[in-house]
């Protein structure tokens, strides 16, 4: 038996691949939740039909009997219709930023906006199963993670509560973006003869997903140096994370700390010492892999840390997280 | 000593070619002409200046002294300018579909709407200097050619003028283009996440540029088959063509047609029998590479012929064309 | 239960997406049949191993109770694989163009070579499930289609055996594919700084696959005219197919042709009129779409049709294969 | 009147673009030097006839005239020729890593191979004009800068001799550079289906070029963190620089810095404050970019710097070079 989740948002690229690791999932189906009108529908072949239709009121949630939804919309809409989805009896999962944040003033400080919703901060969980997986399974509302800070805590935490990071020289963290990174809306930022055969860099030391990797690895604003970089590619994230780690002898000792933190996850995935992921090891799929380049003379380490923007850093995460909250095997639907 | 050309539509692809080629010619200087704000201009470097700016009116274009104005604009655009920069004075070259077809007829059937300059369709000259060149020395108003009927027309024309091709089971032009040609207005069809690793075909027989292209060559429309098809890369166009050649014996009697046409022509290049371009041969260049392949056995031949869409099939063709109505040298500022 | 499918050649495209087929597959596994060290492996993750290896012999797939052997080789290591791994009791699938021709005599037409097997030309049933699904259940060695022949077989066959193509004229099948056809070994027409930017013609009038599609569709050479191009994408067909039809009035008569032939195939699927696919829509699956373009003022016909050359054209069809011959529901593993 | 140049290795990506930079030059035109038999041309159309082809040989040298030599070869080969075609009376402009670095003890660490010709180190002058244009001007032979240390040393070396950076805490260059930077030998690295949408990471903490960079920039290497990365484009360096500054107050310090050392630099070009140049602000152009952003809160600073691997990080650089030792203006063929 299967459950009914409903996706709002399922024309832009993270609401695409929600149906689609829905439409393979073993125990759940997607519902099309119609939200203004917002661009139109790919032509379907004929015989093959698209999953069922409903809009993305209260109403329409108990009638139809949907368990779950997944919002994949911008913060306002997020804000908007999370309280009447889950008045309305369903679990709501958020891809949006609206819920990332702990407070108010955050959430003002780094979305140059009021949040509309400040009592719900409080109860969303932030999906990142590999630190919260306990909260993660009472939830009602989660708070799925950016993709930026997804690679970057999963990188950057376990090294930082092990202690062998030099926060007083800082972190560096370089990351780069396939464009679907940058939603499906066009816009001469997403054109393609603007980005093929390019490369640029934007939001160099304020972009919004900074706050959410300080929030995750217990970290001030002046020790994490974060610039984002547009690829010329479709999908996927590789971050390249440099500091100083005095204390530390080899590669292997990084990667250590690594296996203690993530001997039995089942998606985040490392390699021999100089082994060194690349996008294309994770497209796809929903796995972070961790590579570590450790150079003793000197204490400075490197870790290079992918994964696929769509999947572990979007609709893969937050498929994990439906498994989570409804007890499904966490894997199912993702392997 | 330089003369003045100005560029309306400056910001889009052709128009952008066309500044950078008046940038770099000796004998001439682009001026930016500003017709209703489209989009934002890119940021420049400190102490490169753009060059001069001013409105696309007739008391501007006489005031500012220009010789020679560039429309890289859309048809209802060059309609509505073409007349009044005319009359201020200025040779008009306009690298819209406005001025093509000979006929408002022809128009209103294949651009689905009325011609308001009627006028003038007799007075533009078609601007592929390969046929028309002493009727463009003379000009006032040139059409510059589409960029698929500039190798469609290169490649056909001599071919059937020899009556060598078999007209009754017809010509198969097989086109594809890169994402410039649609032009640098952001819309869903040119988001990079939908062309990259992707090729679509679009506009099925049913293209505009059908129309110059029987035209240019004396067919009729049942006897060309045209599709378009939208490439995964910036700039360039290659064309398969394929007919029947019931008396011909070889690749080397199509060369010697070609080679017969295009001895002199210093941007129409032919290879050894066998001998194929491919796009990048012609990429950033004003050359129509022309490769041809013939079987015996069976009378079936293939052309395929290749341009850079902003080049040779806008821009550059319409330095060209600058270059034979001012009286310069034809390949000044092209090669 | 699962059973164990070898596959040889699985370092090449074609071998990598059987591999992570059987792996995702419910009823069988890979496991790894070395055959000359042919190039490096793949960094592995820790904890996350590798399938079984063991040689290419017969003995060690005895030995290892293999149920099927992939051949996802060159055309001179099948003809040398294909009889002892047959002896040693295994079903042979073979990716490679050994077995795709009937005779002897064509196959050294086409490819320039000897056939070292002749004696299992007779054996070999064609591995295209829509038209020979019967064939193919009993069969002991499949050769399964080429690329470019599946699909034009699909898109062409159904047409040519309603009658409705004017083959007097002939029909035209443009073809482009995504680099991964040309296989994993490097070279210079698949360095990246060759491809990006650029489109290519080659085996204009004589690709081996050419040979297939005569076959399959009951053609002579003289009626089809073949050019394969290359794409600056991973994977992906397309091929615009043209011809005259001239009993038909409408793009509808031509799809109820292919509707009845292809009602209740799991795999093929068709468009509303009008309606054409792109190699996105189809793109990691094993799906073979359909759109059709007719104009009837002039009787001409465009079929456009799409595949992933990976899967239908080639893993996912093997896979297909295997499931008939094991008695697996079709679609199992492919969906 | 022209001088000759010889360009050693014409077919790979920097030779290739020497030879189409020096046909379009003012002054100089190229003729191409065999040195055994790498790999195959291109096929060039009827009419357009190639350069003068001579042996890579003194005699040879000597016999044509030739006033230069560009060795666009591997650093073994350069070390070879070198002095052999200095005697033969040439100018030799070296674009390998051969005479790069100023001791042949330096060469062994990063280079892992004995330097065949020590003798020369001390006469090589390092080709980066804005640094040492006088010593240029009057060397015979002249060692070209690679490309990454071209962009990383315009962008790191004049804010170092200010003494703005906190060196303490170091500098961090995250480097990505086109698919042309890794030569034109075919290898499974530049497959074109390894590269497309991918993006990896490589020679971290231990690039060959850190040793040119710390030689130009006056740095340790403790101070130094710099990796590389392979973008899925033909040409074009991004780096993106990240220090510490703890006396700066502004973005515009920054610029100030930038705008003394640079004020009368043609090919240097900066930005307002948070003017980010992209790749393709500068791709088939001889020009470095530098944009600059600072967190005024917290002293954290960001360069992003752009160069075209081919043209200011190779052959460009190459003939601004040979502009000089010929005493041509600098800019000639360049603009």
């Amino acid at each position: 038996m299967s459950v009914l989740a409903g996706v709002v948002g399922f024309r832009g690229y993270s609401g695409q691949e929600l149906v689609s690791l829905l439409e393979r999932h073993p125990h759940a189906q997607p519902v099309l939740m119609e939200h203004r009108a917002d661009s139109e529908d790919r032509p379907r072949p004929l015989r093959f039909r698209a999953p069922q239709r409903i809009p993305s009121t209260p109403e329409a949630v108990h009638q139809a009997g949907l368990d779950v939804v997944f919002l994949a919309t911008p913060p306002e809409v997020s804000m908007e219709l999370a309280l009447p989805l889950l008045e309305a009896g369903a679990k709501v999962i958020d891809l949006s930023g609206a819920f990332r944040l702990r407070t108010a003033e955050n959430y003002r400080r780094w979305y140059k906006e009021e949040h509309t919703q400040p009592g719900l901060l409080s109860e969303a969980v932030y999906g990142l199963p590999e630190f919260y997986r306990e909260a993660i399974r009472g939830a009602r509302l989660i708070s799925n993670p950016g993709c930026y800070p997804t690679a970057a805590s999963l990188a950057i935490r376990p090294l930082v509560e092990a202690g062998v990071v030099d926060l007083d020289s800082g972190i560096v963290c370089d990351a780069k973006s396939g464009v679907s990174g940058a939603g499906r809306k066009p816009s001469l930022k997403t054109h393609f003869c603007e980005v093929t055969e390019n490369l640029s860099a934007y939001s160099i030391l304020d972009h919004r997903h900074v706050a959410e990797v300080l929030q995750n690895a217990g970290l001030e604003e002046s020790q994490f140096s974060f610039t984002a970089h547009l690829l010329p590619i479709h999908r996927g994230i590789l971050e390249t994370i440099y500091f100083r780690a005095p204390g530390i002898h080899s590669s292997e000792e990084l990667l250590t700390i690594y296996e203690k933190c993530y001997a039995h996850e089942p998606f985040v995935r490392l390699y021999d010492a100089g082994g060194i992921p690349s996008i294309s090891a994770v497209a796809h799929t929903n796995f972070c892999d961790i590579g570590v380049k450790f150079d003793a003379a000197t204490g400075r380490a490197v870790i290079v840390t992918v994964i696929d923007n769509l999947v572990k850093g979007a609709a893969g995460q937050a498929i994990q997280n439906m498994n989570l909250i409804l007890g499904f095997g966490e894997t199912e639907g993702l392997l």
